[in-house]
């Protein structure tokens, strides 16, 4: 997200790069107009063999704030036998286990029994902008059978299941302005409109006192589960020790929801950032000209990203109070919900690999959290999708 | 209120010490346990004239948003016959032309009328909590008949006044807490309680829809004006052409109230910061661990700042949602309502002099902001007080 951070994100992918050619792979380089992809190839199998398309991504979030880290974001430390490091778990270790397999296999086998396509990108935490706008033209490099995204956690070794859907996500901004500078709270506070209760106002007006979002047509094309499939969910869905992991309860859910629903199937309206005004070490008495505040939501199956941004962004304007002038900004690269059928023949093969390495039946689960390409990936591969930790 | 400037409020701490000085003034350095104030006396007026208090104040407000600014804050510049610093209004300008008047008048004629003790804190933007201590410890240093506050506007030379009131301060600040770490907003959206989203209920629950307070109690105490001082307040009001000078038009003032009113006589609540997750470039799709928010109110006769204060916490935290905690910490150096009489001697003595300089009838004002010490110190120097731009 941060552009500061280019040369850090450009020195990963150039690492990439190399270790996927070291591997023996053949490797393309492709330009998104952002940060590029990696992909490497092999295809030595022959074309009676299937092709699958293995996908994570080299970036990461950001890492601020800084003060809450126990060791530095950037040098890997293991504490009770984890690695804690920006991208341990999203996706720099997922994608390297994968890389790491292939290039020991390669090494010691000399062959691999399947053509496999490794494609690595750089936009994943922003949405995938620039791959997305690629797809069609990198279509038949990116042909495949299968897709596997390599991109989702599991649960422990105890338990596995490949993941058979994601939600959803469209993430935007709204900017209010008020004044054209910053005013005095002696001299017009309780005149002039300020930004900063604008911004409360908008954005409470969001949710009902249900804590459902308050947004004509968000649920409109949200398709209710059956009594027995919401059943399913909450019998697959691990129950988390919130008190003991976060110190808090689960208390923002939707009335009438289990907490499984709420974090598989269920939509939602998060407040990601907000800011206006001095919210420095000490006080300063000012009307800003300006607030804003970052807002994504989570999409589920059916939902189409783009008219639930215009849904949202009806509603800011429409709440925005006289005196105050709203600007809406949509993020490059939403991502609709992901569902795939529990018995293609890929999550049947992900099953049976669990199955054979940890001898234990492996189910299938849901990931509340979004891999924006996947879709369009899947559709410009022409390949059956499944995800796995 | 950013520690980060402590060395440069200190510079100009010593600059005012030494013109003082330099201006034939005996000078005290009064010691607060924060910012010191300095103390300059004249007192060979001899014991049968009148001592006047003059008080100003050597610090200013935060300069960010830096980009914001035509010109360096701190390297004064002319424009349009003004000049653009930060504090050349508030309050840097003022109290210099007054030590620089008090300097010429002695340097040419070797003496004044009347006693004068001029008093230049450094604390006033953050409420003066340093001088409110050691008042009492001063008393007779500060001891006056009149207290002259040199830190209000005058609208401009054609309609000279003096000021007569001003409204009270309290600021507040609230932190809302929720996990014990920021969490992913795909895997914990719609089951954590977002504190963006309690911290935008919560401050959108502090108004009622006519813009009024909704914290209860608040406007218990507040005097209603007769229609006679309701129309006199108005005309004395200048009008300000907000579209042209703000670019809005004033559209936050409570029902029922007219702008001037609104920005002299009744109380205000505003928001001046707001912070929460990630605001800067790009998206971090993120549930914060905290919010924050920064609250002020503007007091007017009878307000006690101590029971709005407790009010409002009471209302906070009342409506903070289950999930979430709500802290709550109250600034030091609240100050309450100013109200002179029209007819005080120092008042009289302060328009005869306006009248004298303008030949313009001189009138009184209001002014909506707040100077935090001026009624503790007017009450610690026993003196009548009137304000002057």
């Amino acid at each position: 997200a941060d552009p500061e951070y280019k040369q850090g994100v450009m020195d990963c992918y150039a690492w990439v790069v190399n270790y996927l050619k070291e591997s023996g792979l053949a490797v393309s380089e492709i330009e998104t107009g952002g940060f590029p992809s990696a992909l490497g190839v092999y295809n030595k199998a022959g074309a009676s063999k299937p092709t699958l398309l293995l996908y994570g991504h080299y970036d990461v979030q950001p890492v601020d704030p800084l003060e809450q880290w126990t060791s530095p974001p950037f040098e890997p430390a293991i504490r009770d036998g984890k690695v804690f490091a920006r991208g341990a778990q999203d996706n720099k270790g997922q994608i390297f286990y994968v890389m790491a397999a292939l290039r020991y296999i390669l090494k010691t086998t000399g062959s691999l029994p399947i053509n496999i396509k490794v494609l690595v990108e750089g936009e994943e935490e922003v949405g995938s902008p620039g791959l997305e706008r690629v797809l069609e033209k990198y279509k038949e490099e990116l042909a495949a059978d299968f897709v596997m995204v390599v991109d989702v956690g599991i649960r422990d070794m105890k338990s596995p299941a490949v993941t058979v859907g994601t939600r959803g996500l469209v993430a935007m901004q709204v900017n209010l302005k008020g004044s054209n500078s910053d005013l005095h709270s002696g001299s017009f506070g309780g005149t002039a409109y300020n930004p900063n209760r604008a911004l409360v106002e908008v954005l409470a007006s969001l949710r009902d006192k249900d804590g459902r979002v308050a947004v004509e047509g968000f649920y409109d094309d949200v398709v209710e589960l059956t009594p027995a499939e919401r059943q399913e969910i909450s019998s697959a869905f691990d129950k988390i020790n919130f008190q003991e992991e976060f110190g808090i309860e689960p208390t923002g859910n939707e009335k009438g929801y289990s907490l499984a629903e709420s974090t598989w199937v269920r939509p939602t309206m998060e407040i990601n950032g907000m800011s206006g005004g001095y919210s420095g070490p000490g006080f300063k008495t000012v009307i800003p000209a300006e607030s804003l505040a970052k807002i994504s939501c989570r999409l589920v199956p059916n939902h189409d990203p783009a008219k639930i941004v215009a849904a949202i962004e009806a509603h800011v304007k429409k709440n925005c109070p006289s005196g105050v002038e709203a600007k809406f900004q949509v993020r490059q690269g939403s991502g609709a919900a992901v569902r795939a059928r529990s018995d293609s023949k890929v999550v049947v093969s992900a099953r049976k690999a669990y199955e054979d390495v940890t001898g234990i039946p492996c189910g299938v689960t849901l990931e509340g959290a979004t891999i924006p390409i996947s879709n369009t990936l899947a559709k410009a591969a022409g390949a059956e999708i499944a995800l796995m930790g």
